[in-house]
Order: structure tokens, then sequence, then C-alpha cells
């Protein structure tokens, strides 16, 4: 596999992201790794192994940058690393830059895939069970039930394909686990899925995300996106409280010794880095989004999900589900 | 203040409730205190202070019971306990039964405030900043523009009547802070809410939910249930993650206990019984909505809440905000 990686997007960018696509580069001497940066970005780069190579861009899409400033950036780096994936001059584009910006780079020249008006930007979710997906997780804030029983259908793919999941349960997030509950959009939505052929568990709730009990929970992106930043906030909030708990005097500190490697655990637990990036779904090539504030470890698994996507045939097995 | 308890709704009804409504009535001895219950569980009751009474219902509306049911059971404790405000026997209802039952009989017995096309459950978040206020959390599914502009004015209205906050912030909840972020729904009551006069800070995040800078978060009741629901989960598996680090060795053990007094405050801090219940807000009458896991604490700040919204005379101070 050839895998473009932006490493001028994220916070942590450039050496972050370079650091985690040099180890890549390392790890898997039999893939070819491209470093798309800026001049001078990458006349710093030292030690490079050789199956790493680097190409050059003009500008970079910052992170609140309006999508629509894309269009006079076509020299950016998410737009020049998306372009070799159009040209077959890679097989995979990797960035934790703007998502808005990779999902109108990869929409612009890579097309969509027949049979998904939208493209979805899906995320990995830590339970107790294992890794689950969600989508859409923020790219669609309006969605027709069409679009949701698409997200469905990629949802499954990705289940099987990528967490090597057997007979993934899809759920469709809503305000209550019964039939009758969810808004208009769920309900039309609910009778499309349930017709599709998949293995179709009805209405969820926001409590099953993390508990568990499914494979891939389908919503908006609205709903999605509202569901994981509640979850972010709600964690980090209860993280800053037990911290200043545990250093509130020295009894509480020398407890906090003793429980070091279990809370080290929890936080591991619940560490996104973990699952690296994912596929954005329903695009016509491979580009892994990154979140914004992935570490050098996110970019190395991230290369390591577009290997599943490319050596499994993703791309093509989600055109053939939808 | 005359209250009535619905003794008989609730996880934990009768007992919880009882206890919960017979401490009230001790702690408040010039407010009335009336137990709306089965003849079954009345006749079992014992040492019942001064300014409590029975009053017998019929029948129960079950935590899960199709609301559609409720017409059938007009001698249900929710139908009755509301009965007794629409006829002037009582000044509030207080229930933890089925939140659907409870909206329904407030709104067919004591009718909606006009300006309120629709009446909203608003929800009590804690946040390291203080107790904020959520609504819709999961009345109204589908909503319009207009009904979240209600939600902002009588979200603002509670604040400062109920959590006394002089310049409360209104925020609307989207998957994004920028001006542009939101959808079709949210974009409209955007342009509302900024127009209304209120103190409106524009598009929050999940994120913000837990963590603060506002002091109402308008949302459809689809979002805020999702969002709320999502929180609890999250927490919960953090939680019994933790508990399982924490048990897991002779030395975690010891680290426990060091810790148990900070543990205790995380806990306290997140427990949602601190807060009691919130009014239904759109409704010409008090009825108090209390989750249905509430224990007698809870019931007993239920309670609070009521007669602050009877003192306050916050009925009238809606409909004039809307």
């Amino acid at each position: 596999m050839r895998a473009a990686f932006d490493i001028m997007g994220g916070d942590n960018a450039p050496d972050a992201i370079v650091k985690g696509a040099l180890d890549f580069a390392r790890a898997y001497p039999h893939d070819d790794v491209i470093l798309v940066g800026t001049e001078e970005v990458l006349d710093n780069l030292k030690a490079v192994p050789a199956n790493a190579r680097a190409v050059v861009c003009g500008s970079v899409m910052a992170m609140d940058e309006d999508v629509r400033s894309l269009l006079k950036k076509k020299d950016s780096s998410i737009w020049v690393a998306t372009e070799m994936v159009k040209k077959g001059e890679a097989d995979a584009v990797i960035s934790a830059g703007s998502t808005g910006a990779q999902m109108a780079s990869a929409t612009l020249l890579l097309g969509r895939l027949k049979g998904c008006e939208r493209p979805a930007i899906s995320i990995i979710v830590p339970t107790p069970e294992g890794p689950k997906l969600l989508l859409d997780a923020g790219a669609n804030a309006d969605c027709t039930p069409e679009l949701l029983l698409s997200f469905a259908k990629m949802g499954d793919v990705y289940a099987r394909q990528l967490l090597d999941y057997a007979e993934p349960r899809v759920g469709l997030l809503t305000n209550g686990t019964e039939d009758h509950k969810g808004n208009k959009l769920t309900a039309a939505a609910y009778a499309l899925i349930k017709e599709s052929g998949l293995n179709f568990l009805g209405n969820r709730e926001g409590r099953d995300i993390m508990t568990g009990g499914y494979e891939v929970m389908v919503c908006d992106g609205m709903s999605g996106n509202i569901a994981i930043k509640s979850m972010e906030g709600a964690m980090s909030v209860m993280m800053s409280l037990l911290k200043k708990e545990l250093t509130a005097s020295l009894k509480t500190k020398i407890g906090a010794l003793l429980i070091k490697d279990g809370l080290h655990n929890v936080k591991h637990f619940l560490d996104v880095d973990n699952y690296g990036g994912a596929p954005l779904l329903g695009v016509n090539g491979i580009s892994v989004v990154c979140h914004g504030s992935s570490i050098a470890k996110t970019i190395f698994k991230a290369g390591e999900a577009a290997q599943k996507c490319y050596n499994s045939d993703f791309v093509n097995k989600l055109a053939s589900a939808l």
C-alpha cells in the first residue's frame, strides 16, 4: 500500500503526524509512506526510512477554516494528498486536519459511491464489549431516511471488514428503545432498515452507546455529534473531579498512588487514540479521518486502518453493499 | 401550598415516594401534603403527620404503559392528582411515574400556556459551575423553530426563578459552536432566539453541556434525550470500570479506602437526586416531574421545587414571558 499522510493537519501537526507516519514506515517496510507537507517542514526532516518520501504542497487548510476556501487552495496538503489517490499515485490518504476539508476533498476528487447520496464520518466507540461503530458522527446535520439506510449498510460492511464482527447488530439511535419512539426521520428510517436484510435491532437510546449490545449505531450527523461530544464532556468533567479529589490531601495522594495502575487502565480503555482513524464512508477511495488532537500513536494506527481497508478491498465491498 | 404526591409512580413506589412526601410534610408543617394512592397502599400507612392526608385512586399508569391508555384510566393516580390541581383542591402535583402520562394529564387537564404550542420537559445538569438547565429533554421528538424559541423563553424564567441566576445565558445545542453549524431546525431557531431579547450565546455543542459556560441549553427533545442518556451511559461505564479496578487487589482495595471520601464527593456531585424534580414547562399549573428511579430524597427536593414554583408565582411569570 502507498499511504499519503497529510503531515500539516491536526492540533499536533507536523511533529506528531510525521512521527506517526515514520513509525508506520519502519513497522511496515513493504508499504510506501508519502509525507505531504510544506517545503519548510519537509526541509527539516531527517533520518527518513527508505520506504518514505516527501511530496511538497503549497498551503494548509486551517482546522477552523471555512471549507469553501478549499477550492481556492488546490495546493493545500489535504487536496494534494487526496489528488494523489485520484491519480493512482497513492492508495490511501490519512489526515488529522479539518474534517470538513478532508471530506470535501474526497467527495470532489474521488467522487461518491453509487447509492450513497452523501458520505458519512464514522467513529469508534470503546465499550466494555469491545469497539463499536457510530455513524454519522457529524458530516450530515440534516439527513433523509434513505441516507440513514445507506449508513446502516456501510456500517455493516465496516463492522465486518475492519472490526471483525461476523454478524453485526445495527441499532437506530432515538430517544428510547420502544418501537414507537423517535422522530419523523427515524420512524421512516426504521421502516427502511427493517426491510434491508441487515441484522436490525430496532431503536436504541443514548445510554446504549457506551454500554453496548450493538455493533453499528446509525443516526443523523447532528444526533451523533451531540452524543459523542456530550459523552466526551461528561467523562472529562468526571476525570477532572476525580483528579481534584485524589490530590486533596496526603491521605488521598497515597490512595491515588496505590490505585495508579487501575486509573491508567480506565484511561487506556477510554483512549480513542487506540483506534486510530476511521475511513470516510461513501467516497470512491480510502480517506482515513483522524481526530484533530491525534498523537503519533493515532496516526500509526490510522495507517494500519488504511492498510486494512486496502487489503480487504473495502471500498469495492462498500459499493456492492450499497 | 397544597402538594399532591402521586405515591404510585416510580421504580421505588410506593415506599420511597411516601417517605419523601412525609419527610416534606414534617419539614414544612405549614404546607399540606396529599398522598394519592390505591386503597391497598394507603391502608398500610401509619404515623402520618397532621398536615398530610390521603386521597384514594383506582388504578396506576405503569412506567412503560402506552400513554394512550390514560384516557381509559381516569381513576389513575397521576390523573387524579392532576385533576385536584385543576379543581383547585391542590396547588401542585409531583410524580416519579410515567413522564408521558404525567405530561398528557397536565396538558389535557391543566391546559397549555398561550404561546407554547407543546410543553417541554426540562432537566437539571450538574456542572462544576453549578446546576444548569437543559430543555427539551425528551417530550418533543420533532420541534419547530418557534417551539425552540418558546423553550428558550421558558428556560430563561426557570433559571431566574428556580435556579437564582440573575442573567441566564441561553445556548442552542448543535454540532459545533460556530454560527454556521447546526441543521435546518437550529438555523431557523438561531435567527428567532437572536431577535428575542434573551441573553443568547449562539450555538453550543455537546461538550458544553456538562462543562458549563451557559445557564439554559435549548434543543429539540430528540437531541436533548440523546445527550442526557449518552452522558449517563458514559459516566456509568466509567464508574463501573473504576469500581472493577479498585477491587482488583488488596493494594487497590487499600487505595480505595483512602480515597473513599473523594469518590463519595464525585458521586455526590453527579447525583441528580440532589436536584429533585423539574416542573413541566408550558402547562397552566405546577406539575413537577421526577425521574423514574427517584428515592425519598428526590421526592422531598421535588416538593421544595413545587414550593418554589408556588411561592414565586412561576406559572404566571412563564405566561408573561411567552
